[in-house]
């Protein structure tokens, strides 16, 4: 059984995207927890098996898998059939396992201390700037209209999501830009809002 | 074909380990390169096609893999006979890429906060500290002698990677002093660290 710890509007909201996306939310139970928010809102919930009481956190007949990109990989492995990964022995597999550990390692970090106003030279050497997070989206969006070229994959939901959850943050690059839009109007985003907003009121 | 771009005594290192302890140096071509260190020496590499001159890069056939923790699972899938890694079916394979990349996602940015004496509420709230850290390292080992258990993998390496180049940045943790030196004295690494100052020496 696969279970998934969601808190609607928060880094989880990205795992719900894809399973929209893949087609497989009855395939996943998802409990719906708290978290402690931003605003000082919200706590840890007991529910939840995240040590640190963060979402998302996806359970496999009893294994914890946590971090989204982790979680994602995991997934797409899982249900090959929906295509939204790219699958073990495919040329392309490895450049589909670095964008997503570069989301976690190297552009989440980098949009965290952008929004901080955080700017150090130690910090800069070891993860750069956004500069260089945008000549990396721009590059790879040359050969568009996805990350993977003509493959819509779990990497654009992932790494185009900072960017829908703040649109502000979004670089002043036409092709992320239109990358980023692309991602906003997919199909199934309607019910993916929907989906959050339901399980956001109050019960 | 399989190459490498490689810079001894670096990141990058932590990759040779693992051609070391899967036994597969001689199916990878490794090629050395300079990078820009922290002391002010060394610079970007042409031949590097990082494009911001980072190591480790792998090419397999022309595709490029970037990021340790990519690397590291690529390895370890393309090479299953080695079990270095969890291969897709094994029922803990959700845990070992959730260990591959909570690595680059959290821990390496809370390793290198920590270095810098970097403390920030927005920061905790997003990776939280040393304190959790090594809670969760502490729990895997309570089960261990490795972080899955019976079973030494590329996790183990990668992440015992930054204890092994900052030795007194090792918590003070009995279960986590005995790992990263169970992980120091593997059989190989001695002939790791002879093919860095190899490497090193000027041509
Ligand atoms: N690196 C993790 C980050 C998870 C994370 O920080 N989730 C937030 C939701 S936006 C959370 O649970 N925050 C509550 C808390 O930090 O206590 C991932 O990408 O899955
Ligand atoms: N997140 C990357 C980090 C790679 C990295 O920062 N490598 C360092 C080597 S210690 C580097 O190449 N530094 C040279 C530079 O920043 O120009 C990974 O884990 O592979």
């Amino acid at each position: 059984m696969l279970t998934l710890y969601h808190s609607p509007h928060s880094r989880s909201t990205r795992i719900i995207g894809l399973l929209h996306a893949m087609g497989i939310l009855d395939r996943v139970k998802v409990r719906i927890v708290s978290v402690a928010r931003n605003d000082g809102t919200g706590g840890p919930d007991p529910l939840n098996p995240h040590p640190e009481g963060k979402v998302p956190v996806l359970v496999h007949d009893g294994v914890e898998i946590w971090e989204s990109s982790a979680i994602m990989l995991y997934l797409t492995d899982l249900f090959p059939a929906s295509e939204f990964g790219v699958p073990q022995g495919d040329c392309q597999r490895g450049r589909f396992l670095s964008w997503l550990s570069w989301y976690g390692g190297v552009m989440e970090p980098v949009i965290v201390f952008n929004h901080m106003g955080l700017e150090d030279p130690i910090l800069h050497a070891t993860f750069r700037g956004m500069p260089e997070i945008i000549a990396r989206l721009h590059k790879a969006l040359e050969q568009g209209p996805w990350l993977m070229g003509d493959r819509l994959t779990a990497a654009d939901l992932l790494i185009a999501s900072p960017f829908l959850w703040f649109k502000d943050a979004t670089p002043d690059d036409p092709l992320i830009r239109d990358w980023v839009d692309r991602v906003a109007n997919l199909p199934w985003q309607g019910a993916v809002m929907d989906y959050e907003t339901w399980h956001m009121a109050p019960a």
